[in-house]
């Protein structure tokens, strides 16, 4: 067959990059580092943000939207934060027509200005805690940036809360970590992502604690696929987040902060893309099933049409390909570009005996199925599918990392491309 | 009762700034003309983005995401464009610590960086229609800011699309209109909007022609809820979008755009509210129906726990109320100012007597009804209400809009504060 991409053991960038052009997922922008998330990107985005909204909404926290534009002063309200952020910011210097007066910036993210609305929302322990999320764009200047991966926008969600102690505000932390981020990445991404905490100097600017989420990719390297933070009282204090507490005390609220991003659109195609290209876990694809004509012949269209509308009637997320006018071969090829999940192969001598074929993206077995049968297989392959690909990837995962003792043993780890798995006392909590 | 609001009658603006506050919608941002949307604002808007996105896609178009960043240059392209947006711009001189060669403004609208794409991904007929939407945010520096209505930055959904002629491109703007805009006002918001086409001196800047739905507010005022333009050729010359036709000649694209905002959410408000608050029609609320326990009594909790579950099991949106230590009357002001749909009160009393009381939010009425027939009402009670809120909008409109042949007596009835409705011929397309 012809090589559709580099192969990833041959240069994996370049894989990655020939695979978002060729899969028609994502572009570059025309300001260096911002991004074009193309339909087929975008539609497996929503299914995502569509998973993670119900996660974030079982967890009791709600929707609002905080502004782009930003006073450059907040950012300054809190020291550690505007020396993480100060290299990054977009700043606006002019607005409708002239010089504006303060300058601001295009959110690099928003504990600041929500910093801000807390203290005017919260007063006494019976408005906490306060659990807010919004999905919105940031900017951070990149300077070298990778489309999806480290972009100077990009779009995401961003939790804020506020709570009335350090341990409740620990614990919404990592129930978030947990119930929202982990179960979403396992159970629809089918990635095994490693949940772990930041040594001091790699924690979120502003932060006293970050938790992270870290998948292993394709090429056996670590991509980071959300955090959340403990902010201490350190923003509380900032912006004056301060409740009266049961007993009529004046107190600093605790608040923590998390995200994730389209980062994660670049870490599924990472970890699962082949050599073919990408594969996309069925609870996360918009479109699951590609029912294909193979080529004009007695009664094909419409049987094709049927078996849509019969796997629609199940719930099966499915797109018809009748365009019979392009060669089959070239289709074939694209579907599995863009990493369908099944492909249903409807042609005019299988249908004459009453089978189609069933093609599995997974590992590219073709079977010969049943007309009456192939509803039912496909919605048990979409689920055997599922599980296989976060197989694969924890097999991976584990073949890449090795348990040591000592900082030594760790780097020589790294150096051979693995993971290392390194006792925290090693590291100590300041890394 | 106490008065909760400045009555409309009083003082249209002030009713309205005081409901945004007072049912905790929205807020003003920290840089002026910005907005934050509250959580109960914004489940608002998340049931419209679904309901328009359901519509949207209806319609053929795809969702995707071009970056909020634009090179000053690409709006220069086209004349009418550059001189239409260049007083509302937000330019960003400074990017990572320095100052940028090239200045990028934050988009206003995307017409002129789609421009680019398009031009990119188009290169046959058959690549025609091309049809895009994206939801996110634009920045349009207002001199004259009002919540929701006309903001510095807003939230909307812009959709471009290019076709293979002028016809094809005026029918996809028209179908936008009224199957996927109209639609989605009269039948989820409950507004009985106007269809017209805009004179020249008011289409949008780079438009051919632009067609507009406008809904009267309480105070009989109109407000422009949504846009559809055919752009002729005008982008696609600037930005060079050509396909080869049938017969291989190379031709111009005719391009379309649509946008809906944040706006409408305004319009909603205004259309409906009344003196005791917002009323939001059902289809349209986050919240259709809110369960109160009354007071603590035997089975009173449980009861109303169970109602919830009953009604979310048909599908009815709904919340519970338990909040026993806030006084019942403080609640239920709260949900009047809030607008659910339907309230259902569950008291000891009536309990015992096999009774909960059902308060329509549309007219304050109360009825005393069966616990075994209340969620079949419920369902009936939400149905009705959705058109009776469009009724007593259409109502208000045809008293409120005056038929007139001459442009004197059009603005004798504008001054009488009406619509009126004129000839097309009596202005001219120049207007
Ligand atoms: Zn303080
Ligand atoms: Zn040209």
């Amino acid at each position: 067959m012809a090589r559709v991409l580099t192969p990833r053991s041959e240069d994996f960038p370049r894989w990655y990059q020939e695979l978002l052009a060729k899969a028609e997922l994502a572009d570059n922008g025309p300001v260096r580092g911002t991004m074009v998330i193309r339909p087929a990107g975008y539609a497996i985005w929503e299914r995502m943000q569509s998973e993670m909204d119900e996660r974030i909404k079982a967890a009791g926290a709600q929707n609002a939207y905080f502004p782009l534009l930003i006073p450059e002063s907040y950012l300054r309200r809190e020291a550690q934060h505007v020396e993480g952020f100060s290299p990054e910011l977009a700043v606006v210097t002019h607005g409708g027509g002239k010089p504006l007066a303060e300058p601001v910036v295009v959110r690099p993210t928003s504990e600041t200005v929500i910093g801000e609305y807390l203290a005017k929302w919260v007063s006494s322990y019976r408005d906490l805690p306060l659990l807010l999320n919004q999905w919105a764009n940031v900017v951070r200047w990149e300077l070298r940036p990778r489309l999806l991966l480290r972009t100077t926008e990009f779009l995401w969600q961003e939790g804020h809360t506020a709570h009335a102690t350090q341990d409740d505000a620990r614990r919404y932390a990592r129930r978030i970590l947990h119930d929202v981020y982990e179960d979403f990445m396992r159970t629809v991404l089918a990635m095994p992502v490693v949940a772990g905490r930041k040594t001091a100097r790699e924690r979120f600017a502003g932060a006293t604690n970050t938790y992270t989420l870290e998948g292993m990719m394709g090429d056996g390297k670590a991509l980071q696929m959300g955090t959340s933070h403990e902010l201490g009282q350190n923003f509380a204090k900032a912006f004056d987040v301060v409740f009266s507490g049961r007993s009529g005390t004046r107190e600093h609220a605790w608040t923590t902060s998390w995200g994730s991003s389209t980062r994660m659109l670049g870490g599924l195609i990472m970890c699962h893309g082949d050599d073919a290209g990408l594969r996309v876990p069925p609870r996360a694809a918009a479109t699951q099933a590609l029912v294909t004509v193979v080529k004009e012949g007695e009664g094909v269209p419409r049987a094709a049409a049927r078996l849509r509308d019969e796997l629609e009637a199940v719930g099966v997320r499915v797109a018809l390909d009748d365009r019979v006018d392009t060669p089959f071969g070239r289709r074939a090829v694209d579907a599995e570009l863009k990493g369908f999940p099944v492909r249903i192969e409807v042609g005019p001598r299988d249908l004459a005996a009453g089978n189609v074929v069933l093609v599995r993206r997974f590992d590219g077995t073709k079977t010969s199925v049943r007309v009456g049968a192939i509803v039912k297989t496909v919605v048990e392959t979409l689920a055997l599918d599922q599980q296989a690909l976060y197989d694969a990837a924890l097999a991976r995962r584990d073949a890449g990392t090795v348990e040591v003792k000592t900082t030594d043993d760790a780097i020589a780890a790294a150096i051979a491309g693995k993971w290392a798995r390194v006792p925290w006392s090693t590291m100590g909590a300041e890394g």
